[in-house]
C-alpha cells in the first residue's frame, strides 16, 4: 500500500502487460503437455472460451468452436436474438468503416430480445453436438431463465460488467444469485468480478465458474467514463486467493477462475493462467478469424448501452481461419495465431505440464 | 517518501490518470444513487462547477448550467466584463484556427476591466432565476468586492493560480483574505491551493470552499515555464485531510473541497470525488458543448498574462449540448457527455448511495 | 519482491535501457585500457561474439570478424548448411521489402540441413586462420556433432531459446548435456539461459561459457506469443552470481557469462559487461555492417518455425563497414558504430582498466 | 538501493521531468524576490550562465549576455579560435538543413585551435565591459592556460564530459588540477561532474565552482554510446551535498554548484535550483535566441569528435531575441522566453525571497 495523499493510501495493481513469465531450470518437450480444461462434467480440448460477443460468437462459429474443442459461448441477448435475420445488420457492421456511430448501435440494439430466437439460436448449436452455452446479463437472467433452460443447454452464463452477489435496488427486484443459481439445473458461470470480495461471495452462490474481468479491455472505455478499471493480473491474483479460501470453507467445492478479456494475444493468455486462472475466455483474438461475424470489426455489449454507452466498435486484422488462430499453425509471429499451440509450448519451455501446476510458476514484473 | 538524491528527498506523488476506483462486493440500481450537492444555503443537483474560463461560461451559459442543476461561475475578468459587446472577439476567438497568437491574447485582454459591466452580467444570471456565482483573482478582488456585492450574488468566487492565506508583498498591499471575507456578506470559495496547509490556513478564513488545483490543466503550462506541478490525486487527499482536521479544530464547520481542473473526462470527475472532493470545477469538458463561448477553443487565465503567459489555446471537439454534456443521453463512449449519469452509474457500480460515503472507496494505482 | 495480488509476488526485472553506469572520481586515459577477453585457450582483442545468425554471419563475415578480432560464430543450421548455393535466397531476403512473409520463411527454411555443408562452411573459415565456431540447437546437436567435431573447430556453440540441463521428454531422447559436453573434445558454450539456478546446472555440465538470453531481442516476439520475457540486467546479474558461486562450488572453474541479444547500441554493450559479464554476443550491431548477409535486413531461428513462429525479420539501417562497425571510427553519434572504441571509451571515462573490475561498477536505475 | 538482480544493487536516479516543486503555504508579490547571484568577486543579476557552445557563444553573444546581467562564456576550442573568419561555417552550419553529417563537422573542427585567436576573442569581450569568461577541456588547458590568463579574464572554465580530480595516464602527462588552479590567478569553474565524490574532490582543488553534468543533453548521446547516464535531478542534490561537507571540512569555502545542461526550458532552471544549484549553465533555451550563432541549430564539443563523437547537431526554433529570451516579455506560454521572471515568478508563487532558501523547498517526483 502506498500513500496517495494524506487521507488515502492504495495498492499498485498490475495489468498482464505490467508482468511475464519466468524460465525455469526444467525444459519439457511439447508432446509431455497436458493441457486439457475438465469444469462440471465436461472436458474441453483447451482451456479457453469464446467470449458471448456478437463480432466473436455467432450459432455457427460457436458450433466451429466447440468442434474444435472449446466452449463457445452465444449472447443471448446480441443481434441473434433480437433479430430474425440478422445478417444484413452485420453486414452493415462489418463492411462499413468508422462511420457506424455509437447512436446507430444503439439504433440497432434497441429491438427487442425474443424468446423463440433464444431457444432456436440454442437448438442449432445442441443440434451441431457440441457443447452448448449461452450468456445473459443479470439484468434479463430471470426473465429468459425458463426460456433458456427448457432449450437446453451445458452451461448458463450470467455476464455483466459488475457482478455481485449483492445488488440492491429500489425500482426492481434485484437478481438472487444463490437462489437463482440453485434453482436452476444447469451449471452457471458468473462474473466479470475483480476483487477478492466479490469473487468469494459469487462462489458462494453456487456458481461452476466465476469471470474475472470489469468490462473487457480491447473495447471497454469504463476508466475514461467511470473511473473503473481493473488490471487483470492483480484481479486473477485476488480472485484465485478466493478459489483457495472457498475450496477450503465449503469442504472440497473447486470453482473455476476465468479470466475474461485484456487478452490480445497468445502470451496474454499464458500470463493469465500463471496468475491463477483456469480458463480464459477470448473476445478480440477470436474477433480476428476470418469467419468472425464481426468482419474484422470487434465490439462489446458496452457499445449500445442507451443513456451511457461505455465501449467502442474497433477494427481488428483478419489473421486467419478459426482453426489457424486456435490450432495453427501460425504464418504470424505476433501471437495471433496458434494460440493453443503458443499456451503448450510457454509450458514446455518452462518444464510444467499441467495448468494446475503452471498457476505456481514465478513472474516477473518489467 | 524518497531520495532525490543525498541532499534531497521527495514524495511520491499521483496524477488522476495514475489511479482508478475498485469495483467493491456490492452493486446498486441507479435509482438509488443520490447526488445532490449542499453547499451554503443551496442545494444543487450534482456537485460540479463550471470554471470561470471565457471559453466556458457566458453570462447565456452560466444561466443555462443553472437551470440544469449546477453552479456556473463566471469570470469578472473575462471578455464580457471588459468590453460591452465581446461578441466579435468571441468570433475572432473561437472562428480562428491556431493563428491566433499568445501576444493576440496578451492584447485583447489588456483592455481594463468596467465595474458596470460586472454588475450588467451579474444581474443578467440574477434575473433568470439560477444561483449567481462570480470569480475575480485575489489581485482584484478588494478592487471589485464592493460591485460586485452589490450586484448580488450567491457565492463570490476568489481564484488564482496559488492563493495563500499569507500572501506577502512589497508593492501593493496584499489581501487580507480572512478580513476581506469575514466582512463580505457572501460564502466565498476560494483557491487555487493543493496542499494540506494552505488549505488549511483558507479554511480558518472562513471560506466555505477550497479550490483544489494549480493553474487549471488542459491548457496550463505551469509546468514547462515555472516547474509546479500538483498532481491532483495526491492534492485532493491531502486537502481533505485538511478538511478534516479543520473540522475538528472548528467544532463542526465544514468546508467543501472542490477539485479545479485536471478532469478532462467523466472518470476524472469520479476519481477526484473518490480522493475526497466535495465537488468538481468543470473547464474542458464544458467547453467540449456546443454552447459553449470558446467554440471549439478553450483557454484560462494565464495564456494572457502580460510577461509570462503559463497557458495554452486548445482545442477540443464540440461533442453535444450542454444538456447532453451534462444529463446525456450520451452517444460517444470516451467521457465526454452524460456527465452526472457517469457519476451515478460509478457509483451504483461499486455501491454507494452518496458521495460523502464514495469519498471512501478503495483506489488502485496502476 | 512486489505483491501482483493475494497470491502472487513477483520480482522487478529491469531491462539494460532501466539501467545506466555512473562515472566515478577516477578518469583514465583510453591507452590504459585493457580489453582482450581470454576464454579457453584463445585470446580475443575484445570481448565481443558474431551471432550465429543468417543476417549476421555467413562464412565470410566469420572470417572478416575473426581477422578484426572476434569469435564470429556461424549458425549450421541456417541457409549456409542447407543450401550449396544459397547467394539467391539472400538476395530475395535482403532485397525484398516487407513483402518476405514469415510463410516464406517457413518455406525457405524447410530444406532439409546437408552434413557436407556443415563440413564445407566450417573448413572454409578454419583455412583463414580464424578461429573456428559453429552453432547447433540443442534438438540437432546430438545428430551433427560428429559431423563438427570431425571438421574441427575451437569453439561449439549449442544456442537455443531456452536451454537446461534438464530437458524431459516422451518423444526424443532428450539431450544430455553433461555427457555431451564431457564427451567432445571442444570447448562448448551453450544457453539461452536466463536464471540463477538454470545457469548453475548449465554451468555443472562442463560448460566453458554461457549464453544469457531468451530468444534475442530486436526480432524476438517471445512475450507477445509465449509470455516470457527477460530483462537483460536481471538476467545477467543473476547469471554472474551463479559463475561466483560455480566458482567456489568448483574449486576455481570460472565459466565465462555471455550477454547474448537486447544489445541494439555500443551503450548496452557497455551496460552488459557493467552488470557481470564477460562478454556480448551481437546480432543487430553487426547486421548493420554493409558486407552483412542480411543486407539490411535482420531475423533469427525463431521467425522461421513450423507451427509458432516467434520472431519478425526487421529492416536495419546499413551505417558502415564491418571494420568500421567494430573499430571505427565513427561517423554517426548513435552508438552503432566503433563498438571496441565505445566500451574501451566508457571505461576510461570511468576510470577502470580491465573489465573484470568494470563489472563492479555502479550502477542507476532512471 | 535495489535489487537488478543477485549480484547487483543500484539506486534509482532522478532527471529533472521527474520532480516538481510544491506549493508551500505562503506566496509573496514578485517584486520581493532577489535572484542576484553572488560568486567571487562578481554579482551577477540573475544566476545563469551561457554554456561555451559554438551554437550558443560567440564574442558578440558573450557580449550582449553579459549586458543583460550574466555571465557569458566563450568556447576557446569552438570555430572563433580555429579559425579568423568562422562566418562562412557559420553561415553553412546554420543554413543547411539535416545534411551537414557528422562527417561534416569532424572535418570542419579538425582546425587546430589558434593561441592568438584566444586572445583576440577575449579582449574584444573585455573592450566591451563585461565579465569575460572562456571554458577549454582538460586536454588543452595547460597548453593555453598562459595565452588565456595573459588575455585577462574574470572566470576560467574547464569543461568536459567527465572531469576528475584524478586522471590516470599514461600516454600524456594529465593535468594537475590542484597545481594548476592554485597556481593560477583566475577562479576556476570546473566540471562536469556527476557525483559526490568526484565534487568533493573537485573542491578540493580550489575550484570556485563545479559544473554538474555529464555531456549536455539536449544534444548528447553519451547513454546510448557508452552506456553513462546522469539523470540531473539526483546529481544536484548528490553535489550540493558535497559542498555542504566541503563547507564543514574547508572551514568555510562555499563552492558555487553550477548545473549545466538537461534545461530545456524554463521550469528546468527552477527545478535545478530547488535540488540545490546555485545557478544554471545553459545551452539549447540561448540556442533558441534570434542572434543565437546557431541559426536555428544547436551542436555540443562531443558531436565532433573524431572517432567516437557522442552527440548530435539539432533543430530548435527561434523563439526571440536574446533579450526576450531572458528577461521577456514572453510571447510564448512553453517556458522558452522570460526565463529570468519565469524564476522571479516561481519562487514569488512559493513565498520564497531569495535562490539560497529556495533550495530547501519541497519536492514531489511524478
Amino acid at each position: 500500500m502506498q500513500d496517495i495523499g494524506r487521507s488515502k493510501r492504495a495498492a499498485r495493481s498490475f495489468s498482464l502487460d505490467d508482468v511475464a513469465i519466468m524460465p525455469t531450470r526444467r525444459t519439457r518437450g511439447i508432446e509431455t503437455v497436458d493441457i486439457d480444461w475438465r469444469i462440471d462434467a465436461i472436458t474441453f480440448g483447451f482451456p479457453m472460451l469464446a467470449a458471448p460477443m456478437d463480432s466473436v460468437m455467432s450459432p455457427a462459429t460457436a458450433i466451429a468452436f466447440g468442434q474444435l474443442g472449446g466452449l463457445g459461448v452465444l449472447n443471448l441477448e446480441g443481434l441473434w436474438t433480437r433479430y430474425a435475420d440478422p445478417e444484413a445488420l452485420f453486414e452493415e457492421l462489418g463492411a462499413a468503416s468508422d462511420q457506424v456511430t455509437t447512436s446507430r448501435l444503439q439504433e440497432i440494439y434497441a429491438e427487442p430480445i425474443k424468446a423463440e430466437l433464444i431457444t432456436e439460436r440454442l437448438r442449432q448449436i445442441r443440434d451441431a453436438g457440441v457443447p452448448v452455452a449461452g450468456a445473459l446479463s443479470p439484468q434479463t437472467a430471470q426473465k429468459f431463465a425458463g426460456v433458456v433452460e427448457n432449450a437446453g443447454l451445458d452451461f448458463f452464463v450470467i455476464r455483466g460488467t459488475a457482478v455481485s452477489a449483492q445488488h440492491v435496488s429500489n425500482a426492481t427486484e434485484p437478481l438472487d444469485l444463490a437462489r437463482f443459481i440453485y434453482e436452476l439445473d444447469v451449471p452457471v458461470i458468473v462474473g466479470g468480478c475483480a476483487t477478492y470480495q466479490t469473487a468469494l461471495h459469487l462462489m458462494r452462490t453456487g456458481a461452476a465458474g466465476v469471470l474475472v474481468g470489469f468490462g473487457g479491455a480491447a473495447t471497454s472505455t469504463n476508466a475514461q467514463v467511470i473511473g473503473i478499471e481493473v488490471p487483470m493480473a492483480t484481479a486473477i491474483s485476488d480472485v484465485a486467493e478466493a478459489r483457495r479460501d472457498y475450496l477450503d470453507e465449503s469442504g472440497g467445492r473447486y470453482v473455476h477462475v476465468i479470466a475474461d478479456g485484456a487478452m490480445g494475444h497468445s502470451g496474454d493468455i499464458v500470463k493469465a493462467l500463471a496468475c491463477g486462472a483456469d480458463a480464459a475466455m477470448l473476445g478480440v483474438p477470436l474477433a480476428r478469424a476470418t469467419e468472425a461475424p464481426g468482419q474484422g470489426w470487434h465490439w462489446g455489449q458496452e457499445a449500445w448501452h442507451e443513456s451511457l454507452p461505455r465501449g467502442r466498435r474497433v477494427r481488428v486484422d483478419q489473421v486467419g481461419t478459426l482453426r489457424e488462430v486456435m490450432l495453427g499453425p501460425s504464418h504470424s509471429p505476433d501471437g495471433t495465431m496458434n494460440l493453443v499451440g503458443a499456451l503448450r509450448r510457454a509450458m514446455a519451455s518452462t518444464g510444467y505440464t499441467e495448468v494446475k501446476a503452471f498457476q505456481r510458476i514465478d513472474l516477473i514484473i518489467h
